[in-house]
C-alpha cells in the first residue's frame, strides 16, 4: 500500500484493537500443503472489531494483500500514531461498518508481521525456517483461515472481501468452502496472474536473490539484505500506479527546480518516491515473506487448481453472492480480467454485481479513499445481510 | 532488442561492412557538454553502407537505441552469424535500400561498443573514466555524430531515423540542425520520458548500483556488476514488451509442463526469458553505459531544452519532412505521445505523416520484421529524394 499518499482522516475509528494468536497444526499432526511438504505448528495473528451477533450472521472476513498485516483498523494504543491499513473502510458507520459486523483479519501464513512464515523458528532446528520454509499457495493461505475461523466457531461468513493478493484469497474461499460463504467481494484482482504480473514478480524476486546478503535466505541474525528488498519494493510500487497516475502525481517534476544534477542523484520526484518507498519498506517487511507471498501469487490459478482450465469450471462450485471491483487505472490487474471472471460467475447465474470505479491510483486505489468504493461495499454488504435474515 | 524473437532472415544482404573510427575534440579543443563539463579526446565508431552519390544527396543517418551499436546491418567478416542490429530495414531493395541509399550508422557517446565512454581510458589519469565520465545528454551525442558528418563531408542528410532513444536523437537533430535535414523518421519515441518511463529507469538504475561489484563504477578490471546488470536488463525487458505481447508470446506456459517446482526455480516461460535475457546482456554490454545512457534519455525534454517548455515552439525551429511512427502495443512510449508531437508539428505547418502502426510486440516492434512498417520507410524515402532532385 501507498503510504505516501496522504490517507483520510475522516471519519470515527473503531478504536483500540488487540493483536491475537491462534496457533494449531501442532505436532503430529502438521499441516500437508499443496506442495505436499507439511507445515506445523502454525500460528495466525489475527485482530477482530465490532461484536459478533448471537446468529452469528454479522462475520466478515477482511484478507490482506502482499505486504499488509492482521492489523486492518484501529489503534493498538492510545500513542500509536498510525492506524490499521483499511482504516479508511473500516470502523463505525464506515463502508465496513463495526457498529453492525463482526470483522476477522488475519495475516497470512508465509508473512512475517505475526504468522508462521520464513523468518518463523522452525521448531526441528531451532533456527528461523529461512528457505527450508515450504512454499505455500493462496489455497494453502486460506486453508490455514479457515482452521482460525473454525477455532472462532464460525461457520458462515457475511462477506469475505479483499482486494489484490487478498481478492484472490476472496476467489479462493468462495469456491474452496461455498457453503460457509455468503458473498464475496474480490476487489482489484485476478483469477490469474498474467504474463506481465508473473514478470515483475520475478524481477522483483530476482533483485532480492542477487543481494549477497540474502545469502539463499540464510540472514537472519546477521545483514539483511535491504538494498535488493528496497528494489523489489520500487518494482512494486510502479506497478501499483499507472501511466496516467504517475503523470498526475509526478510528471516530470524535478527535487531541484533549477535544473537537472548532472550525477546521479535522483532528479525527478518519481525517482525520490521510489526511492523513499524502497528503503521504508525495508524495516517492516522481511524479504523472504516477499519472495514467498509473491511466488504464492503466481502460482494462484483459479482455472487450474478448481476449473480443469475453464474458468467457468472453476466457479461452478461457488455459492456466494459477489461484488467485483476493478478499477480504471489498474494496470496489474487490468478490467478485463475483472470481465472474465464475472462473465465466468454468470454463467453458472450466479448472482454478481460488477463495477468499474474510476480512479486515477492504479493498483493502489482500492486502499484510498473513495466514497462510490465505500458506498458500493456498505449497500453491498447491508443487502446481504437482510436477504440472510430473511432465510 | 529482442534477440530472443527470431529475425527474419529473409532479404539480400549489405554483405561485409567494416568497422570504422572517427576521433575529435583532441586537447585542447576538448567539447563542452550541456552540462558545462568537456570531454575529449572523443571516439566515434561508426559505419557506412551503400554508395555515396556524386550529388552528396543520398545519405540516411541511422541512430541505435540503448543497447544499439553502430553495426546497423551486414556482417563484419564471412564467419559472422549475426548481421547488425536493423538487417531486417536495411539492405538491397529493403525499407532503407543500401543500392539507392549512403547509410552512417554511428555508436553514441556514452556508450561502450567503440565510441568513448565510461569504460573508456580517461587521458588524465590512463584509467577508465568510470563513473568520473561525465553526465552526457541526447543533444551531445548529436554534436558528436554533427562532429562525424562534418568530417566526413556530408552537408544535407536526406533522412535521420531511428526508434526509442535513436528516435529522441532523430528529433534532436531536426531541432538542432534544420537546415542540414532534409526529413527525419522518428520511430517507437517521445519528445520526453514520462514519469513511468522515469520510474523504470530509475529501478534498472539502482539495481546495478546495488550490486556491490558496482563500486561506484569503478570496477574495470575486477568482478563486474553482472547481477545488478542482468536484473536492469530484466527491467527492460519488461518495458519492451507489454500486457498483450507477454500474453500472446508467454502466457502462463511453465517451463515444465508438468507441474510447478515448489521453490524458486523459474517455472513460467517468462521467468526463463528475462532471467535469459539477463545474463545474455552482460556479455556485451557495461553497467556503467547502462547507466550514463538512461540517464540521457530521462533529461531529453525537447520542450524543456529547445522549446521553452512549449512543444509547438520546439518544432518552430524544424524545417525536415517528418514521418511519425508509433506502435499500438508500445507502453513504454504510448501513440498518444507521438499524436503530441504530431499535432505540434502541424502547429508549425510542417509537412508530417503520421501512422500508428498495429503491432502486438510492444515497444521493440520497431526493431523486428514489418512490411507495413518497410513500405513505410521506403516509400517516405523515395518522395523526399525526388523532391530534393527536383530542386
Amino acid at each position: 500500500m501507498s503510504e505516501y499518499i496522504e490517507h483520510d482522516k475522516d471519519g470515527v475509528s473503531v478504536g483500540l484493537v488487540e493483536k491475537r494468536y491462534f496457533t494449531f497444526a501442532e505436532p503430529p499432526d502438521a499441516m500437508i500443503l499443496e506442495s505436499n511438504a507439511s507445515l506445523g505448528p502454525i500460528t495466525i495473528a489475527y485482530e477482530t472489531l465490532g461484536t459478533l451477533n448471537e446468529d452469528r450472521s454479522n462475520v466478515i472476513l477482511i484478507l490482506h494483500a502482499l505486504s499488509g498485516d492482521s492489523h486492518v483498523a484501529g489503534y493498538y494504543s492510545e500513542d500509536d500514531q498510525k492506524p490499521g491499513w483499511w482504516e479508511i473502510m473500516v470502523g463505525p458507520g464506515k463502508g465496513i461498518d463495526t457498529d453492525k459486523y463482526f470483522v476477522i483479519c488475519s495475516n497470512i501464513i508465509g508473512s512475517c508481521i505475526g504468522s508462521t512464515g520464513p523468518a518463523s523458528i522452525n521448531p526441528s532446528t531451532g533456527n528461523p525456517y529461512g528457505f527450508d520454509f515450504p512454499v505455500v499457495t493462496i489455497g494453502d493461505m486460506v486453508r490455514a483461515q479457515k482452521a482460525l475461523l473454525d477455532h472462532l466457531g464460525i461457520e458462515q461468513i457475511l462477506s469475505v472481501v479483499g482486494g489484490s493478493i487478498g481478492g484472490m484469497q476472496v476467489l479462493e474461499w468462495a469456491v474452496r468452502y461455498p457453503d460457509m460463504v455468503v458473498s464475496a467481494i474480490p476487489l482489484a484482482t485476478t483469477t490469474r496472474h498474467s504474463a506481465l504480473a508473473i514478470a515483475f514478480n520475478e524481477v522483483a524476486r530476482q533483485a532480492i536473490m542477487a543481494d549477497p546478503n540474502w545469502n539463499k535466505g540464510k540472514y537472519y541474525g546477521s545483514e539483511k539484505p535491504n538494498l535488493g528488498l528496497a528494489l523489489a519494493r520500487m518494482v512494486g510500487h510502479v506497478t501499483y500506479l499507472s501511466d496516467e497516475a504517475m503523470r498526475r502525481k509526478f510528471g516530470r517534476r524535478l527535487q531541484n527546480k533549477n535544473d537537472f544534477s548532472f550525477n546521479f542523484d535522483a532528479d525527478f520526484q518519481v525517482e525520490s518516491y521510489l526511492r523513499y518507498q524502497g528503503q521504508k519498506f525495508v524495516d517492516r517487511f522481511d524479504a523472504n515473506s516477499f519472495l514467498y507471498i509473491t511466488k504464492a501469487s503466481d502460482y494462484f490459478d483459479l482455472r487450474r487448481q478448481h476449473g480443469n482450465d475453464s474458468e467457468t469450471e472453476a466457479f461452478a462450485k461457488a455459492k456466494a453472492r459477489f461484488l467485483v471491483i476493478s478499477f480504471t487505472s489498474d494496470w496489474l490487474y487490468p478490467t478485463y480480467q475483472s470481465k472474465a471472471m464475472v462473465k465466468a460467475m454468470k454463467k453458472n447465474n450466479l448472482d454478481v454485481s460488477f463495477c468499474e470505479i474510476e480512479a486515477e491510483w492504479g493498483h493502489d486505489a482500492f486502499l484510498l479513499h473513495n466514497e462510490r468504493l465505500s458506498a458500493l461495499i456498505k449497500g453491498f454488504l447491508d443487502r446481504n445481510l437482510v436477504e440472510l435474515r430473511k432465510k
